[in-house]
């Protein structure tokens, strides 16, 4: 399977060229087909329909619908990861871990929701696709996943992680309220907003004293 | 698609029958192949080897690939239902709202991760299927998600959920937690018991003043 080798996300690549606008075109194409219909359901006839290109062109630009379907994961899975970095950053430095937590949830949502085909494409396939296609999506996810054991370890050591609560266990099940939103939420089901806010009291309350 | 008429779950209709026997041995593998590798990586000869059953064989059972895994689909929704109607007929008439959803938290997680492959394998695959292959199961889904409704009707009732909680939005999160655990435990990451008291006291203080 073709490797990008900078680890630099698809989106800064594109160049002026009409080949590069393409290979974006298709990527999104394939991102918006993966977050709705799985990997299963996800055809390269669809792809190349939504991406307004002939379906045998995609060879030109992957060679497989694997690797293409591979760099969809790896692109959601970063962008995640990245997206968290940024807000976390951007915190001033007397945060309050709570605070922190609160604003990893509204990004977490709010970028898997709102933002990002890419994301609600991974965090829907990642776990059942074949080993090869998920391997580097999976890394990301790892380092995704140290920042919430981290923004879980500052709340316990600034006392407030109730003592019932095994941390591990407790940062599984908040990840998997988060991202099991993928599957029912949509604009008609109400604002996001209101989503957000009582994500982060449900997820605030259930782990501290 | 071939439809049973009876809406009894297939366990009960085991006869002695050897025909019955390699049918439902046929729906079992194919639920638990289901529950690891998904809908797209569930091929029939997996299947097939995983019951010990010739490939062509299945034929004879089921008329299609799509057949058996609609029947995994609608008998895991079915039985998830009627186990936490179950659970919640057997407690005692003055259990506390609180207390029955304890109990529904502890019933979903042992039935999805300890008792069956069919209730996982619709998890992890229902929200992905063709329409046709779905239909069944998701109505049964949409039950399981009223009495869920009720659980918290109940707690709300008593005046133990929170103002800044809405109601809908606090069942997808609840569930939304629960289903995910398909996705990450397994025994190797500790006992179930853990999970089980870890999830009750997460989902209780989520909700409640």
């Amino acid at each position: 399977m073709a490797r990008r080798t900078t680890g630099e996300p698809v989106e800064l690549e594109s160049s002026g060229s009409k080949s590069a606008r393409t290979r974006e075109r298709l990527l999104d194409a394939a991102a918006r087909v993966l977050s709705r219909k799985g990997f299963a359901g996800a055809r390269l006839s669809d792809i190349a329909e939504e991406a307004h290109v002939q379906a045998p062109a995609i060879y030109y630009y992957y060679p497989s619908r694997e690797d293409l379907i591979e760099e969809v994961m790896y692109v959601g899975a970063a962008a995640m990861r990245e997206h968290l970095v940024r807000t976390l950053d951007g915190l001033s430095a007397g945060t309050t871990p709570s605070d922190r937590i609160a604003a990893a949830v509204e990004t977490h949502l709010r970028h898997e929701l709102e933002i990002s085909d890419y994301a609600k494409a991974m965090i829907r396939n990642v776990n059942q696709l074949p080993e090869p296609i998920s391997r580097r999506a999976l890394a990301e996810v790892g380092l995704y996943n140290d920042l919430w054991r981290s923004l879980i370890a500052e709340l316990d050591a600034a006392g407030q992680l109730r003592a019932d609560v095994d941390p591990a266990v407790a940062r599984m099940i908040v990840l998997g309220a988060l991202n099991w939103a993928a599957e029912w939420w949509n604009p008609e089901r109400g604002p996001i907003d209101e989503v957000i806010s009582t994500a982060q009291s449900m997820v605030l309350h259930s782990l501290r004293p």
